[in-house]
């Protein structure tokens, strides 16, 4: 085990704090205020009314953005679970740091910082080429056969994803989205969920990037046997909860446990977590069962079409606010829904008071 | 019957044609060799195939942006059927002037120029105060005793929407919202969708702004009466399918007209239009009557909870982009979604291929 690593989890942990209903109170009673009938913004309203709670202050600012894509290999990738091979994860990252991919296309678009960190791809990347080198090994191993990774790098993972989160809210960033690159590693969000929520791997295994029935058949029949390995199986005797550090390091990919640690190190601080697609939610899951009240900064940004997306969701009561059929990853649908995100705050801020615009209140 | 106007409106169905189908499946192609699994990022690649057919060019700019909002008084308010007396339309129109209302909010947000229109509030507005006045009447009649306006009334606020679409177009917009503003004018827009669909009023009447369950019954009572008043209830005898002008002067509003032929023109200019909540796509349903095509060129922004909504949209086809329990109206929606359209042009225009990228495609 490492010990700095282990510290820094339990500080990270032990710093989490509820968001404030009361300012989240205040919030409301301020829109109310507004020219429109009661609670008619709808999940605008509800969503001012969150960041508000989470950060403690009843008008927060719209906040500096960024998103955070963090890529790994899958060791599982080899039992042929997905439509393409591990170098892609390479390729995509190299295309993220040139600016050609789509979570570049939306971060722009959302006027969103981008910051992409190797986590472990299999080959490392060229220097200085504009992603940023946190390998904390050389992709995982394949976890139908062994533990993805050991609990020390599951742990120097967390550590890396805090220490990033703690750099940017130090930098002035007031909202994380969380992305993920990693060719097979929706399998291993399957198993990740599948553990924490006792979910049946058929009833949410998904096509991930695109897969025939032949490969979700072995997707599905992967993600069963390494449960069934590593004592996590539905039904499996467990006379407590998981340890969900164990669950990690055996199910997990390095790029899931960095945004858990992302996850948990802005929920610390703090600060909103925009969860993306399946892989970032299962990394929302991997944190919550960590730190159950870092749950309570995270904001759904839509649903992809992965199935197992809606139980993950459910698993941390959150309501997706877009759904868009989308099913990328690499944070897009956390980049989209920064513009929902704003416009729930500018709605505070710079709508006109019934009294100051001399409109009538029936205060319905 | 004012001749202009009739043959204004005749000239703009003849020039709607259908979009162009060929023109999306190039636009598909496109987005097919961009770096991610083919279709991955759903409907705002479905959303740029629309645009491009619509437009007829494969890769259509971002285009310049406009909320219209159009306000009006309607007798049926005085039958009790809103939480707000009809003054507020006029103190909200002045809100909108001022720049303190939600739509000022947002259309900033989404970089949308807004145009508010007064087709006919009770009391005309203080010139220059930045309303700019169509005036087609000061408010309509109760339309369960009477129709709500002359035939020639409902050509000349059609006329206008034209008018103002076509301006607009000439000046560059290439993407109009649709915004409201009519203390009454829900319980106009279930009578146009039950008279158009077939729909049971009590289906289909909501809550409007904020009513109470005596006011919803009174409401539903209104539109029930309304619709055998005008011989346009469910089970009349109606051997052809009813005059959609008439329709629309008996229980129509002069800004859900005018928004009509706002619908029409952009229509006819090949410019997409952003339908807002109820009472805005009961506009596009009755442009959708009086010129079938026109309804190629509308894009549902968002899903409101007022339940007749669902319906309208239903009866023209369309999916909403958004569903954020909202309903305030005012264009509120088709301003937010706005960013959604925004993101679909820029994923088509500045996405890498595989090949510039060097990211391996399987073709899924």
């Amino acid at each position: 085990m490492n010990d700095v690593p282990a510290t820094l989890l339990e500080r990270t942990r032990a710093a989490i704090v509820p968001p404030d209903e009361s300012v989240a109170a205040v919030t409301q009673h301020v829109l109310d205020f507004k020219t429109k009938p009661r609670g008619s913004l709808g999940r605008l309203e509800g969503l001012a009314c969150r960041l508000a709670a989470m950060q403690g202050v009843a008008k927060p600012q719209l906040p500096t953005k960024a998103v955070v894509v963090m890529g790994a290999d899958h060791g599982v990738a080899a039992e042929g679970v997905s439509a393409y091979p591990s170098e892609v994860t390479r390729q995509m990252l190299l295309n993220f740091a040139a600016g050609g991919a789509a979570i570049n296309v939306l971060a722009r678009q959302a006027g969103a910082r981008l910051v992409v960190i190797d986590m472990g791809v299999l080959e490392p990347l060229p220097e200085a080429c504009g992603v940023r080198a946190e390998r904390v090994g050389a992709g995982t191993q394949s976890f139908v056969r062994e533990p993805a990774m050991t609990e020390a790098r599951a742990l120097a993972a967390l550590a890396v994803g805090i220490g990033v989160a703690d750099e940017l809210v130090d930098d002035g960033v007031g909202l994380i989205g969380l992305g993920e690159m990693g060719i097979g590693n929706t399998t291993s969000a399957t198993a990740l969920v599948a553990a924490f929520t006792g979910a049946a791997p058929d009833t949410i295994t998904g096509r991930g990037t695109g897969i025939d029935d032949a490969g979700w058949l072995r997707k599905v029949d992967v993600v069963r046997r390494a449960l069934a390995l590593h004592g996590l199986a539905l039904g499996a005797e467990r006379s407590a909860p998981a340890d969900p550090l164990r669950v990690l390091a055996c199910l997990g990919g390095y790029e899931i446990a960095g945004l858990a640690g992302v996850a948990l190190g802005a929920a610390a601080r703090r600060v909103p977590v925009l969860l993306d697609g399946f892989i970032s939610t299962a990394a929302g899951l991997v944190a919550a069962r960590l730190a159950p009240l870092a749950a309570g900064y995270f904001v759904a940004a839509h649903r992809s079409v992965e199935v197992g997306h809606r139980v993950a969701l459910e698993a941390l009561g959150l309501r997706p606010l877009l759904d868009l059929d989308m099913r990328l990853g690499e944070g897009t649908g956390a980049a989209l829904a920064m513009g929902i995100v704003d416009a729930a705050l500018a709605i505070l801020h710079d709508m006109a008071t019934f009294e100051s615009a001399g409109v009538a209140d029936t205060g319905r």
